[in-house]
């Protein structure tokens, strides 16, 4: 990571990058009359280039098709409508004409074309939208927008569900005489292992770029970052991440700045999806797997999920087990090339088997590790050049309280 | 199903086809000085033809990998002899010399070949098994077994690990004068997704059969019971289905037979499954997913595997919500061709969704059904042919409490 880089987490907005503003109304989608801000939106003045990479789930929400329609028209984009508290998916017709109505809205408000904005929503599957308060809070929105409002804490409040708190991060670099800024929200929480993103982020910038140069940057970042990432293994029906770029910096993605920018866009989606793993619901670890070794980088992939994803793995780290047993078992059906009689495995740096024969002498180490809220595992299988490293949590009694109900 | 075949499940024992025995003593395996019953002998003195089916995990534990041998030698078999309590696995060398130790004490006991006993043991991975005292249990069963042991509660007893009961039928049928019995006994509880076989089962018969048929009517019997349930996703390093067949009814397998066989052998393993995940940790329901009209089996399974094994809608059915969102969101990542605008979903046979389309107005008898503890679930895709039925389970508190600790 350069030098180059500010990066600040306090204080972060999506608006830091020049042009862009914000604002985030209450439409009462979950009808609990909590005053709760769940309706957001994004806009830049000067037209945007855009790329987004989406859930690979086979079954989408209606804004995730019409995201994906809008990047296809390759047009210039004004900014991004969202909602929490409904994902607007498996709603069929209705569905989709709420979606658009939710564009439409936007349009009025700030006099952009309607396909100029991206529609987003994050939130229970299954129910209508109440469009018409989304509209009315959408309209309120566009109201403070075009009294200047670029203060972007209200945004990343709207788009969080049973998430703690708001995920904001800004980085900045100089460039050629010019600041070129990039910044983000994400939201998280539930019905998190992404596999093209976490369920929703988004990241501003003011650099100068065409759609497919920032498409091919940001495909590469999330792949290690918001793709490395698990909390109970399910993937949801919105995850999508926008990024829009609307070249006020003056300063221009070529060869040349490509490798500052990928470092600032790459400190932000790795912040991002650290926050959202680490705001997992009802969590208490976060569990870096850092796998090498492995005969490519599929299979590293595959030992990771199978560890990070096992019930029993999870709930033994809940309870400060250093049962490297289970990471065996779940090893062993991943489905990749191994040998168990040449395993090394580690917690942090202290030995826990060393090509294949435990060192049980460690084990007051191992304990003590595995009780701190942040640790890394480190497994060599000895076979090849591939590597893979993921972040994962760990399972509580807490999230089955949580999510067992409505 | 046949109402040829007589099916027992209260009083059955392991012990019921003519000619075998079975004894159990106490080596104090998980040294809780408990007297808890922890290892296992079972006995026929006319040789038996076999065959198994074992986990797909490629950490094996080394009784899997002796097993294994044993059945490729393809010799007689005399028994099995089996220990609960401790896996044997991931022991490195010990670990096989103390597998050969359990077989030779088998042999000394009971004055059959070593390489005639399969061995089998189950429990905690990476721990050393207490060898010399589960010599001693062995020898002691042995004692039992020559002075005529054909009580089989005791074996039954002595392979559970976090069951609470032991998990045993018999099914017999009448052929040309003969009659010919099948016994079965296991244990389940955690670690299960057996992609082969449950964590262990044991099945008797005093049919004669060449190893080769009882292999191909237990690979196929296997396949759609022991292999179509699941309680956490987790496969285990020792899964193991072994069957012997010791002849002494007087009836062969043969193509006249086989059906009324199968359909026997399809008995005891359908309801020993079915006794795995009833069974399972800390669960409150079991339920049965349905899937039909997928556009291959191997559809069919992916998309219920993923919905049986997603954290969310196992969470969901513990707190009595019909979720079928989450229904809708796991079949969407299980990597198989979907349609979600054809899809029919049904909770026993009252409508969720048809042709992609809710119908709410059911959601109270939705509701009822799903605060049952047994219920199924039917998803047609209306694709093709493809079906295929799981038996899973809900996921609770008490699961991720149970496993949190050693």
């Amino acid at each position: 990571m350069s030098n180059d880089i500010h990066f600040q987490e306090d204080a972060a907005s999506i608006t830091d990058p020049k042009g862009f503003y914000a604002a985030a109304s209450h439409a009462d989608v979950r009808k609990k009359k909590d005053h709760r801000l769940d309706t957001g939106l994004l806009f830049s003045r000067p037209p945007c280039s855009a790329a987004g990479v989406f859930t690979k789930n086979a079954v989408k929400a209606a804004p995730v098709l019409q995201c994906q329609r809008i990047l296809k028209l390759d047009t210039p984009v004004h900014g991004i409508v969202v909602n929490s508290g409904n994902a607007n998916a498996c709603t069929g017709e209705q569905g989709k004409k709420d979606a658009i109505a939710m564009q439409k809205t936007a349009e009025e408000a700030c006099l952009a074309p309607a396909d100029s904005f991206f529609v987003c929503s994050t939130g229970r599957i299954g129910d209508l939208l109440p469009i018409d308060s989304i509209k009315e809070a959408i309209s309120s929105s566009g109201e403070a927008i075009r009294n200047g409002a670029t203060v972007g804490s209200g945004f990343a409040q709207s788009i969080l569900t049973s998430d703690t708190k708001p995920k904001t991060c800004t980085a900045s670099f100089r460039f050629d005489g010019n600041q070129v800024t990039v910044s983000g929200v994400a939201k998280g929480a539930g019905m998190i292992q992404p596999n093209m993103a976490t369920m929703l982020a988004f990241i501003t910038t003011d650099i100068q770029a065409d759609s497919s140069q920032l498409q091919s940057v940001l495909s590469e970042v999330v792949q290690s970052t918001f793709n490395a990432i698990t909390v109970d293994g399910d993937m949801s029906t919105n995850d999508t991440v926008l990024v829009l770029a609307n070249g006020q910096s003056r300063c221009s993605l070529n060869a040349a700045s490509e490798v500052l920018f990928k470092d600032a866009l790459f400190r932000v989606c790795d912040s991002l999806a650290d926050k959202v793993v680490s705001d997992g619901e009802c969590i208490t670890k976060v569990v870096e797997l850092l796998i090498e070794g492995a005969a490519s980088v599929k299979d590293a992939e595959s030992i990771a999920r199978a560890i990070g994803n096992s019930l029993l793995v999870k709930t033994s780290w809940y309870g400060n087990d250093p049962n490297w047993g289970r990471l065996m078992d779940a090893l062993g059906y991943a489905e990749a090339q191994i040998d168990q009689e040449i395993i090394d495995i580690s917690y942090e740096d202290t030995a826990v088997l060393v090509k294949g024969t435990p060192v049980p002498t460690n084990k007051p180490v191992w304990k003590r590790i595995v009780s701190e809220p942040r640790f890394s595992i480190k497994i060599n299988m000895n076979l090849g050049e591939g590597g893979f490293r993921l972040r994962t949590t760990d399972l509580t009694e807490g999230y089955v309280n949580f999510n067992m109900s409505e």
